[in-house]
């Protein structure tokens, strides 16, 4: 495979596993006949079930060599029995669970460092929910929902495991009113984009530069290159945050993204054509 | 009183009533020595214990002629009795209930006009929650809570009181997740600003043309004037919203905001002084 096929696909979480499966059918798609295997180093209990549910859905389209990378703690992830799993793999797949725990266990180990190299090599790293917040260098991980964002408000923040440059990564965005703690983040070094992907959503990012989403709901691209005025250096921990002049784009499936010259654009012709027919879950009523 | 001192105190909802009240402060301070009208219209039971509660904060306030308009049914606003209730008032105060029921029972009757007067002649007009979702001409009523705007979503708009123009108002902003429907409404028509408005917090709209920011939480600007694309014409009732190029601008205490050049700025020197100290109810724990 070709370096420049390298994809990493970000998913809001609560990706449907067992209905149309769009999101995971563009994962299933991109592995073809190759080997994938299905981490659940972000879960502490329950990851056999868990990795049933994704074997099911994953055979179920057409993925033949399907394997689970279970890592309890550290020292897990520099046995070579664990690192051979990943041999030929060309997809992975991080489950949902803890941020912390896949930076924590994983980070600057063998197991990282060839999961780094199957991307390298043109392969397919694949996250949702907590396996989407890990994927930027930067990574989101807990505190602020539904509020807006306070100077030394309880958003923590921590290393990601790098795989994209220049962004910051919030999931289950609209569903959990996380519009404020990334806006926090984007005024803290609005070097970051701020991509806030709902559930049921996905982006695609291709060669590092660009992406396109998948799904039925939104994503949100907070870009703060021209910001005028913001108070995130204030002392005052308890002082809102005030931040002038944000440059927002809401995205859904059709429309792809510039990561380079940070600009939106509809997909056309060809590109457009191969997009999966929208997931119907996503319900227009209130919660 | 000269008309250039009309002004609106638009709240979000849970603005303060036992402790430092910083919000109905300013409704009492603008109110003085002058008449106040608290009306619980959009309520239809409880509205003598949220009136008792209302009374006893603007009393502390040092309010000395405070009234109680209670409407129940649309032909009540129209006997001279519940009108003369406003006679020489010079400040009326809307609580929360339902938008529709404010808007249903009062618009065009003589009630209104009445209140439409005292706002011309100089007055102050303030309202919470439902009572600040009906000061724009048209105002968000239900639906698209913790979601991103769907082209056929639930949302629904209706005709507010229209005492303040070009703005769609939204409240208990951050905390209820609403960016996704008040993007939907500036999408709809990018004539109108969006503005959200959190709990314990109110923009202050002074003769109309422009506001500051009151209270500890944060007022959110959505302005669509530089779109370049939007779905929101497609035919597919179940297609998420898409939009490019909204400018935003989040703002707090400290912030002022010139409504007719659209541009936000921080108050400075005698205007900044004046402000109160910053309520502290407001908890930067996650929820």
């Amino acid at each position: 495979m070709e370096r420049s096929d390298r994809t990493l696909i970000i998913i809001g979480g609560k990706e449907d596993r067992s209905n149309n499966k769009v999101i995971l059918g563009e994962v299933a798609r991109r592995v073809g006949s190759g080997k994938l295997v299905v981490t659940t180093v972000a879960m502490a209990n329950g990851t056999d079930q868990l990795f049933e549910q994704y074997d099911k859905a994953f055979r179920s389209l057409g993925v033949k060599h399907l394997y689970h990378l279970e890592i309890n703690d550290r020292q897990e992830a520099t046995i070579p029995n664990k690192v051979r799993i990943l041999d030929d793999a060309t997809g992975v797949f991080f489950t949902g669970g803890d941020q912390i725990k896949i930076t924590s266990q994983i980070g600057d180990t063998p197991i990282f460092k060839r999961i780094r190299e199957i991307y390298d090599d043109g392969g397919v790293i694949a996250g949702t929910s907590a396996g989407a917040a890990v994927m930027s260098e930067t990574m989101l991980v807990v505190g602020g929902d539904e509020q807006s964002h306070v100077i030394g408000g309880a958003v923590r923040m921590a290393p990601g495991l790098g795989l994209v440059d220049g962004v910051v990564i919030d999931q289950h965005f609209m569903e959990r009113g996380r519009f404020g703690r990334l806006i926090g983040a984007v005024a803290q070094n609005p070097k970051n984009l701020g991509i806030g992907i709902d559930e049921q959503t996905a982006i695609v990012v291709e060669r590092g530069n660009g992406f396109y989403v998948l799904g039925s709901s939104a994503v949100y691209v907070i870009d703060g290159t021209e910001v005028t005025y913001s108070n995130i250096a204030e002392e005052d921990l308890k002082k809102t945050l005030s931040i002038y002049n944000v440059r927002m784009h809401m995205l859904s499936q059709g429309d792809r993204f510039d990561l380079i010259n940070r600009v939106p654009r509809q997909m056309r012709g060809r590109a457009a054509e191969k997009l999966p027919e929208k997931e119907e879950e996503h319900s227009a009523q209130p919660a």
